[in-house]
């Protein structure tokens, strides 16, 4: 019994630290994709929206989801060797991945502070509404709305819907309320800001898929609901993003390397219902989904998302949560114990949720402080504006550039 | 019972991980290597590479090795809760090192559709002849040849034999096929490009050591099984390859960080028979082997091996298999049980045959496809021709360079 | 009980990779910070002094500190499947950041070879001092002076003192050896030399704090010490530091990520029985007792500290000892077992004995081969002078620069 416990710990730890580790990789990933004088926001964003996101989380967020408050003394909480405590990293870890997600969208033009303040909100009070909801059953929607009327509870093993399509949608408001970059969509062929560094985007990619491994595998939450059938579907959906993104890219290293993202965002939420196949599909539809999407939207509807992160995590995540009622079910080869009408309905409330979510915080925290860097201050980048100093300090001073 | 098997998935599960992330290492380690104009492709290769090896070795070349196929359906393949999943990611990672060992021997000049053709020929079909005569006992030879004639069958605990020299000699083969890059050989004394970035290089090798525990450990498939041994002498054998780098290299960087790579090529094969100590002299014999014998196969024998990965991977792990027959001794402090003819005739047989597997597959696709871009594309890089990007797209902008 | 070993392998084994992983970001964090000059500089010496301590410390450090000697022969010493050797593997990553915390201070103008000797000297005699006095209770200190006088045995569960403030006095020893880089405090209004990247920076860190979670979780040594509330507490200590260091330092990239390793530098004594809420503040207090100190240590009191190591290390490792007395009560919210007597007397011995040894070690090889570059040399760079190449070579070749 004891053994087991300290095994249970072990296992979550190892989860929690690797997807600790994919918030490094959104850090490389924008900063490998933004322009050269938005690199040092990107790494100081990241970093302190994971700060605050895991502080507001443990003030106030994990208690509206799972109605456990960690004000006891120390020895109270860290009974049963802290497992509970080790579920709060694992989990404070998933919520801080929203406002990761976000960061990417709005990129190279929100002022600081005000979008810290944003991340508070989204973590302390949004997120905990649609995590408590999917994974604690508050509120009683999965009881009453999915499991008797729907035909099975709404599925979301590791958060295509609850963590992707969430944050994406709720970028995706939060774009719209700040509006495209300077000069991105002023002439009639839209510009496209080329990427900064095509190596730092593909470290940010390769840590994101490093740890994505802990994200789905260890949602699991304890050895004994383990299953290596996560694993596989994970990898199998990575491979399938990977190369539909390949063919739908033409070889673009950055689709390249954003498909494997696309595949693994798609695959959270049926990662362990589903046949390894049927995994392969999911995620190449995804990283065809990605490829498509993100030029459509960036270019067509100009909608100015600078990573693309309602392509990537708002519409495969959706695509995500509705794949599981499809290559779920047992006739398609998975486990079964989905019902597509569940997954349809509880995926696109999600969705629906994230952009209401974001809409409503982005709009107060820019009614209240101003969400957007002034023009001068956009133009010099963010990196002098707001931390004054560039990625490179170096280059500037011998360059006598600064 | 249960627990056990949660355990053990989680033990392999955590070494897969580990060896999908040296993928990051070989992808960064040939970015830092090759020149600017070649990083994009560097990273292309390796992530796409590690797609397809995934996707044809579920289709076809685990079946070859071990006879399992995955076309059942979910709920029968994940029985003991998907442990034989876990097992095929685990050494999906590992047939998926063949095609990146090769990449960065025939850097900066191959085609990107063929070279993806070989991938798939390699790891389909050619390594899991290897793979499953010594690993899965097939064809009798372990047990015809080497336990009755040689005194022992041939022991190749992590692959110094079945992934490492198997892979640097069918990459000698490729290199061959393919010929110099443009200029390397034209005057009397070689030009060596310079490698782009030390720290890209740094990086890779970083990511390769870390992983690469999870390489040797997890090659025990098994808590049981597992050793701290192989741990420790994984270590040793990367500090000796390190130190005698660095003084055969005399402090060049990349000399001291390929070292550490070349300690635990060669360990992989008796990390778990060999003393710590044992281990240490294996490594260091590694790290002078790959600084003399990359100098001597790309300045005198003309080889253009832009990684130096014969040297490294198709040398070293060919001592590596003999090492195991020489320090896996009792009499040289080892646990015995293995025989210095058993490891010298099988070490050759393994890299005789990746050597013929990789001229036949590399002469199909270059007679088929064409292997090699046109001088034009060569000179212009394989990221413009191919990716139509270049690794720094904002710097070309603002440079005026496209 | 065989199960159960191969567990605690398998758990030590995780938090020595995790550990070793620092390493990397112990280079990159020093590649960010220091002038692209000595960049490959910072890359070798942090792989090479990882290969010395190692080897040392098998040699001669692990007998010193704990008795045991590993000349045996492999059977006899993989005994327990190992967990011996997996145990002198974790400790041995703790070991080597000794100089690898060093190495930060003293960048940019030390010799290699007499740095590497010192490293010897540090690892191989003077560390293994201060760890079996405190963690293996050697010389019956923590029997005779803290037990039975201060009231409970001086408490360091992950090294704040063993290895933070030891490496960081010891450090700060070595800069007055060292005395600062030419140019540097010429004039009435120090020369900050500005850091070379950003994102290598942050790599760093990242990599450092990612790491960290092993050298503080897996401190407890096998699963049924484990706990779960070490792995929270350096969650919130880490985010406690970050905020305060960007408050204090102003938006700052390098103080914002060094802000989240003076956390968790500062957790490491208390991990296991401070509460979250003191963890945080303990984390918080470091981040803005590093920033501050990093200013008026650097600028005003001219120790030419490139890294900042001893605010980071020697300082905020200090205030961790120290602060495992105080937020470690039961009154507090704590596990208590602690006393504030016992703490602030073991942090100042400790701190106090890391500045002797390093005092001691490199005037020793400073008088016996010279620890500074010539001036010459040092104005070329550690990389042209020492190791004949650039970080960038190609950049060099493509701009005449060499």
């Amino acid at each position: 019994m004891e053994q087991q416990q300290g095994a249970d710990v072990f296992f979550l730890l190892v989860g929690a630290i690797l997807v600790f580790a994919m918030h490094g990789g959104f850090a490389f990933l924008e900063v490998g994709t933004v322009r050269h004088k938005n690199q040092v926001n990107a790494l100081v964003k990241i970093l302190v929206d994971f700060a605050i996101s895991t502080t507001v989380y443990f003030a106030i967020g994990y208690t509206l989801s799972y109605g456990i408050t960690f004000f006891a003394a120390a020895q109270t909480i860290s009974a049963g060797q802290g497992y509970e405590l080790v579920k709060f990293f694992f989990l404070a870890t998933f919520a801080a991945a929203v406002p990761a997600i976000i960061s990417g969208g709005i990129a190279e033009r929100a002022r600081f502070l005000p979008q810290c303040a944003a991340t508070a909100l989204m973590v302390g009070l949004a997120y905990p509404l649609i995590e408590g909801t999917v994974w604690n059953r508050n509120f009683g929607l999965q009881d009453h709305l999915f499991a008797s009327i729907l035909g099975a509870p709404f599925k979301d093993f590791a958060g295509s819907i609850v963590v992707h399509a969430f944050g994406g949608w709720a970028a995706f408001a939060a774009i719209r309320q700040l509006g495209p970059r300077i000069g991105r969509y002023d002439r009639s062929r839209p510009m496209s800001p080329p990427p900064s560094s095509i190596p730092w985007l593909a470290m940010g990619s390769w840590l994101l898929c490093i740890g994505w491994f802990g994200f789905n595998v260890m949602s699991a939450q304890n050895l004994r609901a383990e299953s290596g059938l996560v694993a596989i579907n994970s990898l199998m959906a990575m491979c399938g993003g990977i190369l539909a993104a390949l063919l739908a890219g033409r070889n673009d290293p950055g689709f390249v390397h954003n498909g494997a993202l696309a595949g693994l965002v798609a695959i959270c939420a049926g990662s362990d219902v589903m046949h390894p196949i049927g995994a392969f599909l999911t995620g190449a539809i995804a990283g065809g989904l990605f490829v498509t999407m993100f030029q459509v939207s960036t270019n067509k509807w100009r909608i100015d998302d600078v990573l693309g992160v309602w392509a990537l995590h708002g519409l495969c995540g959706l695509w995500g949560g509705i794949a599981c009622g499809i290559f779920g079910l047992a006739a398609l080869g998975g486990m079964g114990g989905v019902t597509f009408q569940s997954q349809l309905v509880g995926s696109v409330l999600g969705a629906a949720f994230g952009f209401v979510a974001g809409t409503i915080v982005y709009w107060v925290v820019h009614s209240a402080f101003g969400l957007r860097l002034s023009p001068d201050e956009e133009r010099r980048g963010a990196d002098i504006s707001i931390h004054k100093i560039s990625a490179n300090p170096e280059d500037d001073v011998r360059l006598g550039r600064l």
